[in-house]
């Protein structure tokens, strides 16, 4: 139950042989324009699909979501910008609205063109094969090294009505969001103005899939895009309130619920963990301090290592650039208190090392800097990781 | 031949017990009191005997440098710190100077405490055993998950005299050194007053020991010191100069010869490239998207696979942090020249995936922006990288 479980929308999924195999096409449609908002990546490169959906999300709106997996259109240049604008124009045409409502999406490989021909040809076919239970085959067309699709849903009372939210992902590499995400695609058939679906959304994304990161490189491709039917036929979401908070309350559940299947399928990942900052004197310095944390190959394959070695942690909070006085930081591995003061406490080294083998590990950190906290989840760096990625494009 | 080439040099390197095998403690010992400087990590979670060496050499003046393998003596605390304070004293009364002409350096596991009753033992018994051909034991004496010994030294006629200089070094893991370096001691006879000897120091670990990265880790006990006796007799460098000018570049020299080979025994290590940007606008900008190329797992695993995956240092340059056109941005791989404003060229792949198993991969990246440039050298990411560090303390 992913993209089709809100009322209004339709999706397919399909094989049209941009990857070796699998499916690798996916569209979602709502039965007409409806408001829509995205998030994008925050790297400076950003691929063609990128800057075409940016500019047609500009109005608000949108009718479809195109997106294929084993290509990432980035790094092509103008001949790759006009393969994302005629991706676009094809969609446009098969369901019948206007190129600039449709928002385009590609992940794989960076820096080869896209197969056209044979693009083209899985446009048509997968607008012929729309269905409103075609969430699961466009959910798994969307992947590339993930090793299972990431698919999410919820219903809520908002306004009147039971509203509901659905919601597929893709990630496992190169995936250290910041700001924006990978590739994620939300529906809703609540009724609720753009600027405020807009809203939601960067919120969602900021407190979920912004906190995971498997290898600390943020991609070209990044997006996560929401479309709002208004199906279900609720008050009309117009401004601040009630309604909002619970829809924004929603989004951001089912973003978490995504976020943490995505570092769970990340690329060779056995487990994850939660590192936590508190007492930090901004929200920013929490962030920056769990994200160096939370990225530190040390610290990754201690966890894959299930070694309790949490010298590697204050090491991390030490370069992370951040004013903190490590002389008053206390470090936590589950329940077990390893650290106070920026030094060993008399700590169970058998208890350590358990609370390091679980399935997540917690990780928490307390300064005596300020009130703020943040967190991020993380996975282990595993021989795994190295093997897929040193022959990606092989 | 390293830091005992130097005339007015003694040095030992022993086992005293502090790792499981293998010798762990090391002494170097000039003749008498001499100039002194040293660059420290910029982690702010500082090692006791950095904290130590720091106070010691603001005189300028060292007669000695102890070092031992095996427990990093960081987040120790006050307990900590008193340990490496005795280090310097015991080592003071076996040598005949004062505890504040003593460098502390260690090594190891952070978050333990030194087994104080070996070091004491060590310390005496490394005293006994001074000797003028002591440094290659001493070089092998600092090392810990490092394959083989750093040791280099040179020659050159400086102020009428045949000026020597001699260096040691340990590496392998928790690499980024940043401003300062991993545990790197120099010797000279060369006549040279401290602050001159200390910008030379900065100097030449700012081009070498400061540009590779293994992990991007920056250690809690990176240290570089440099020790000048004076016993070649040469004019004292008193002043920039001819001579001042063929010391530092001496010094450099071997600071880069020492550098590869740190990276070369980088924890895991297959093969080692050089990460070249050119054209930016300022030697930050140019660092810090170096920097940003050579840390990418995502790079460093295709060095591994030997695959040209030049989109992946494309996706670094990009969320670098660093304002910069990537549409008018050109890589190289070796001689190979594959990505053109942005994207791809028509270049052989065959030549490419050649280019991408030399050793060193040659990785060049020019930009439009400026005339200012910058390097590292990095590793690849290897199963044995995660082997090492899953286990570490075990």
């Amino acid at each position: 139950m992913s993209v089709t479980f809100p009322s209004g929308f339709r999706a397919a999924g399909l094989a049209c042989g941009i990857k070796a195999e699998g499916l690798d096409l996916a569209l979602v449609a709502a039965e007409q324009t409806c408001p829509a908002a995205a998030v994008f990546t925050t790297n400076r490169a950003q691929a063609a699909p990128i800057l075409v959906s940016r500019e047609h999300l500009a109005s608000g709106r949108a009718r479809a979501v195109i997106v294929n997996a084993g290509c990432a259109n980035a790094a092509t240049g103008p001949r790759g910008l006009a393969d994302a604008r005629e991706m676009a124009s094809l969609t446009a045409r098969a369901v019948g609205c206007r190129a600039d409502e449709v928002v385009v999406a590609s992940t794989g490989v960076i820096g080869v063109r896209l197969p056209m021909v044979r693009v083209r040809e899985g446009i048509a076919r997968a607008a012929d094969r729309l269905t409103m239970d075609g969430g699961a085959d466009a959910a798994r067309a969307i992947l590339t090294t993930d090793t299972r699709p990431k698919e999410a849903c919820l219903e809520i009372p908002i306004g009147g009505r039971h509203v509901r939210i659905g919601a597929m992902a893709k990630g496992a590499g190169m995936i250290a969001p910041k700001m924006a995400t990978m590739l994620a695609v939300f529906t809703t058939d609540a009724a609720i103005e753009a600027p405020l679906l807009r809203g939601a959304l960067a919120e969602a994304a900021g407190e979920s899939l912004n906190r995971i990161t498997v290898d600390g490189d943020t991609s070209t491709n990044d997006m996560a895009v929401a479309l709002a039917s208004g199906a279900s036929g609720n008050r009309p979401i117009a401004g601040p309130g009630p309604d909002f908070d619970e829809f924004r309350a929603a989004l951001a559940d089912l973003g978490r619920r995504l976020a943490e299947m995505l570092v769970r399928d990340g690329e060779g990942a056995t487990r994850i963990a939660e590192v936590r900052v508190e007492g930090a004197a901004s929200g920013a310095d929490a962030d920056r301090l769990a994200r160096c944390v939370a990225e530190s190959a040390l610290v990754k394959t201690a966890l894959h290592g299930g070694d309790p070695n949490w010298g590697r942690v204050l090491a991390a909070l030490g370069r992370a650039g951040v004013e903190v006085d490590v002389s008053r930081v206390d470090i936590w591995i589950g329940d077990v208190w390893v650290a106070e003061g920026g030094h060993a406490r008399d700590y169970e080294e058998r208890l350590a090392a358990e609370a390091m083998r679980q399935d997540p590990v917690r990780l928490l950190v307390r300064l005596r800097e300020g009130s703020a906290s943040g967190w991020m989840w993380t996975t282990d760096l595993t021989r795994a990781y190295v093997d897929i990625n040193a022959h990606y494009r092989s």
